[in-house]
């Protein structure tokens, strides 16, 4: 049925009273060095941060995105590594693997093995260029979710994304594309909106206002909080991922502390400006 | 110095007369069962799977193109076997690994990391939605080749390559950035542009005849060989890809010496019909 996601991504927002995603992007050269000293090999010490910062975050946020790239770049281990730590996430979180996949049909379906089968993750990015036989075989797991990326949060996103073609940016096309494929297949489609572009946030909130919404952009990139909050009162929901806000807050042994403090003050943050757009 | 990796490639197809890429995309729904039943473990017959094929088809083949997604879906030793894979591939060939990429800044560094650092391939393919940002981790590596998703193969590809701008494909758009980003960044930008799309290819080759292409289409996914021989009739180089058709041209035990004759038939094939263009 349809709307399992939802449905769990609906509870694990309540319980928490939260619409943080943090991101867990373990960059070996921002990782506290101690950790290294204390656990020898990268993996190790990539493993013993994620746990410490999912323990300390984890009463502020409703889900976890794993951004896959952090993970390759550990090499042998890096697929183990992903796959324990999406272990260490509390039940009845949401996990997401981040991995920006676009395939043909039968590659695709491989990269669907992995994510949705082996590795049994509830949600991953899909990105539309090569159209919908690179998300199909994701949307044909009816309890997964598929966040297509429609308007991206980086600074080179325009070079495409706002290309006009009968009156609408390309990102709308992408957005009424991913919608069809949503009509066509027992998955449900997210779309993937930066924070950092606010009026199209908005816009697209407007024309699809049933549709979760992965919104990347706040923290380090300076997102707008408030096109967020509005995005957020809607039947659509919203995830609003923070990484290196969160994971960073603090180079020392308070690291996971810090970051728990991170992920406290943006619930806050997103929860009076979402209460103040609410009433 | 920019032309490395040309040079590289030119001198590999001068040595084979070859313009023919295997694609290493190791199903392990197709591969041949006796090898399973010889080598125990999946990671083991896809070696030496792989082994095979390689030795069997490097007299007529130029390059080997390893698809990220067939070993992502071995779980925790895919990483580990596509590396080896690349480690059997013989001096003097060119490697790529098809990973399709694409995303923010920081997390395309981490990709380039793992491809171009861990990897060490001579080339990648780069999804182009999310802009330059995706592409410019990877063209910094000023002796590699970045292949960016132009005009793919597959039947879905038209949802957005073919939508109109001021008079042009979304496809052109994408060609006209991607050579931007090749004068502006060290690393050779190629396309990749599929032969099932015959009219496109050349249209693209007549618009960049510098550009080297890598083509996939030929064989399973029935694009035009003719067209691709006229696309190969340039200064640009091509590189195309067969997967399917080579790998299993037969299940028996004679898998790999009629992946040899595919992969010398393709290259007779196209070699004549260059041949003839040529003329």
């Amino acid at each position: 049925m349809k709307s399992d996601f939802i449905q769990r991504l609906r509870t694990a927002q309540t319980i928490s009273s939260s619409v943080v995603c943090v991101g867990l992007d373990p960059d070996l050269d921002k990782l506290p060095e101690f950790l290294y000293q204390e656990h020898g090999s990268a993996a190790s010490a990539v493993l013993a941060f994620n746990k410490a910062i999912i323990r300390a975050t984890a009463p502020y946020a409703c889900a976890y995105k794993l951004n896959a790239a952090f993970y390759e770049s550990l090499g042998s281990c890096g697929f183990d590594v992903l796959k324990r730590t999406l272990g260490m996430i509390p039940k009845g979180k949401i996990h997401l693997v981040d991995a920006k996949r676009g395939d043909i049909g039968n590659t695709a379906s491989k990269y669907a093995d992995s994510l949705f089968g082996l590795l049994n993750t509830d949600g991953c990015t899909v990105a539309p260029y090569m159209g919908m036989d690179a998300a199909a075989p994701f949307l044909m797991y009816e309890d997964r979710a598929v966040f297509i990326l429609v308007r991206t949060s980086n600074p080179s996103s325009d070079q495409l994304q706002s290309l006009m073609m009968d009156g609408l940016p390309l990102y709308a096309h992408v957005a009424r594309l991913a919608a069809e494929w949503a009509e066509a297949l027992p998955g449900t489609v997210g779309f993937v909106a930066g924070a950092t572009h606010p009026a199209e946030l908005l816009h697209l909130r407007k024309l699809y206002p049933h549709t979760p919404f992965l919104i990347p952009g706040v923290g380090a990139q300076g997102g707008s909080m408030d096109a967020v909050a509005q995005a957020a009162t809607s039947d659509g929901l919203v995830l609003v991922n923070s990484s290196r806000g969160i994971l960073y807050a603090s180079s020392g042994e308070d690291f996971d502390e810090m970051a728990a403090n991170a992920a406290k003050q943006l619930r806050e943050t997103l929860n009076q400006a979402i209460h103040a757009h609410a009433d």
